[in-house]
């Protein structure tokens, strides 16, 4: 056998994806291990591209993405987020996974390091090993609310900490961060000379109606942050591929350069999608994340009711769940309860060394499946005590 | 201003790029720049996507593509390219741009040399340098059809050799490689335990009747060819954004694997959109290569006598033609004539130092567009004469 990249044989595959292809294998499993939401794509978003494909719009973009909709992005950005961006600024990749990866791409020299929260975004630690940086992984304690301590990520800084990352609301803890928070994080990163790379597409995902998002880019006085977003989840367009980061005008040049050898630009009709998304009617939008808000009570409800301990999310569509996994390895355990009760969750240990024994499911799936869901696992949990105890 | 990665810094923008915004930016220009089809995306395939969606299917898909569509290629691929790729070695990418990006990632590791050819596809060098390999180019010459010469090959291996890049029908040379010519490569990666990477997105696109596409993939015994296809330019699929590589079980593998931290998946829409045109009418994509081969006839015509000289291609959507710059770079001497004559080509540049000489215009563009850009660039030429002689 011809050699292959040690980088590429040393990337641990993506647990949850491992978990998806055995769970769409059964046509009977409930999916509870990825965020797809249950509802379509709205049809008027759906029009919106065909219309536009019909039309001709068939053919390559721009790289970085279309100006109309780097137009309307800037707007959104301001409406919703609460700062500028010009359209420069902007640029569209083929989903927030590939805004994130690009990043990485324009900021990371061989061995700088990224801090990373745990529990967090699933599988980043092998994104920034495979592009030859190093993960340096900060503890979000329960007891704290998963928010981030800048006194002890003031401890991890060394001469090669290059990139804070955040996350809020937070995946998969469900955390949103407050404003002071923001601030202070900002200006942690301003002190050392980091890039903050904030991870903010379930902005418009705030369940718990007390708390509103709080975007960094409020605060960056230095041009030091970037911001991810996304159209998957709170548009239910996962399966088009539209991202965008929001970036300082020297790294929006690179991210749009370096999008050529890596995909050229993003498909022109799930751009236009998005622009249909972001011009027409808020209320499919909102009765979604209505629904979110219901199956997130519900969650709570069976799940404490079912004796499982649960992280109630403040945002996102997750929700972490306690097990006890008797000395086998997460994954282990997920398979587990995949093969014995026919309910796929997100493995703990995706989100790195702090996510060691929790699951995490999904709030995008139907409220019946997450309340079954939610009793299987339960379930699973006590036939565990009965053997082991 | 905070550090970015060399990398990234380092990689050549892409000049064929920035004709492209440039040109975008004024509305009378002829563009002949890039291989962008004049034809839309035919009905059938627009109508396939939209169907698709307004049925749900708009939700993530597996790493590597959906089985639907994996399973048509791998009858598309018996059928068209004359070899066997069971839907396990065949991995759907956003755009054949991303399959060669991926594959790249995939096998190389900080040194590998990749035999590159040149004139050759646009930017090559700057891919494999942007993934840590080391770009060595094989000339290939006029007087020997463009073809690679084995024997000149043999002479630039070395311990460090990992990869051999072909591309047939060749962009931007058009030469389209004969059976004899593909088996003695094919075994020149044998003898040497190469990977033999085969570029053959214009499989469908052979001009020159009396020719035939033959595919690396038919003479491979070892498993060490991966094809690269795409939907772009056969179907008029430029923006939908889906390519896809025949790679050997491993490869396709670490090529899945790697899917998910780059982009996640690709388009779920486009995906149905190339299920439509595999499963559609052939007529529409067989009146396009037809018309494709009237604007070649014109395009020779046109350019021999207005005096200009070109090389006639076997295939592809492109023809070189040569120009003298009078000490001037190449992209130079295009940003020129956009500038001067409203014509935008592509610089000999972008094809590596065996370019030189040659501006490539793009048979996609519709005849009368291509015939009066050939009269513009003649002009420009004669003007350079009557300046600099």
């Amino acid at each position: 056998m011809n050699r292959l990249a040690d980088r590429a044989v040393s990337l641990p595959r993506s647990e949850i994806r491992v978990l998806f292809d055995r769970a769409a294998a059964r046509a009977d499993t409930i999916r509870l291990e990825v965020g797809e939401p249950s509802f379509p794509t709205p049809a008027h978003i759906v029009a919106g591209a065909y219309e536009a494909a019909r039309a001709g719009h068939t053919g390559y973009g721009p790289n970085g993405g279309l100006i109309e909709l780097r137009e309307l992005l800037s707007e959104k950005v301001e409406k919703v987020d609460g700062f500028v961006a010009h359209p420069e600024r902007i640029v569209v990749t083929p989903g927030g996974m590939n805004a994130l990866y690009s990043t990485y791409f324009a900021l990371l020299n061989p061995g700088d390091e990224v801090l990373l929260p745990t529990p967090g975004f699933p599988n980043m630690d092998g994104m920034v090993g495979l592009l030859g940086g190093n993960p340096v992984f900060y503890h979000l304690e329960a007891a704290e609310g998963y928010l981030p301590d800048p006194e002890r990520l003031e401890r991890l800084v060394t001469g090669r900490t290059r990139i804070l990352f955040l996350n809020t609301p937070s995946n998969p803890t469900g955390a949103v961060f407050p404003a002071s928070l923001m601030r202070d994080l900002v200006e942690f990163c301003n002190r050392h000379n980091l890039w903050l790379l904030s991870d903010e597409v379930y902005d418009e995902l705030v369940l718990d109606e007390s708390k509103a998002h709080i975007a960094a880019g409020i605060y960056d006085e230095e041009d030091r942050v970037i911001t991810v977003y996304s159209f998957s989840k709170v548009y239910a367009m996962t399966g088009w591929r539209v991202g965008y980061a929001v970036a300082p005008p020297a790294v929006a040049d690179l991210l749009r350069k370096l999008q050529e050898p890596q995909v050229s630009c993003p498909s022109t009709i799930s751009q236009k999608a998005a622009v249909a998304a972001l011009r027409g009617p808020r209320e499919p939008i909102r009765a979604m994340l209505d629904t979110y808000r219901r199956r997130r009570s519900a969650a709570i409800r069976t799940a404490t009711s079912a004796g499982l301990e649960v992280v109630a999310p403040a945002g996102t569509l997750y929700m972490l769940v306690a097990v006890r996994t008797r000395g086998r390895s997460m994954f282990r355990f997920a398979l587990d309860l995949l093969d014995s009760q026919g309910v796929s969750v997100a493995p703990g240990s995706v989100f790195g060394p702090g996510g060691e024994g929790y699951v995490r499911i999904s709030l995008a799936a139907p409220e019946g499946q997450i309340t079954e869901g939610l009793g299987r696992l339960a379930e699973a949990c006590r036939q565990e005590e009965l053997v082991h105890t």
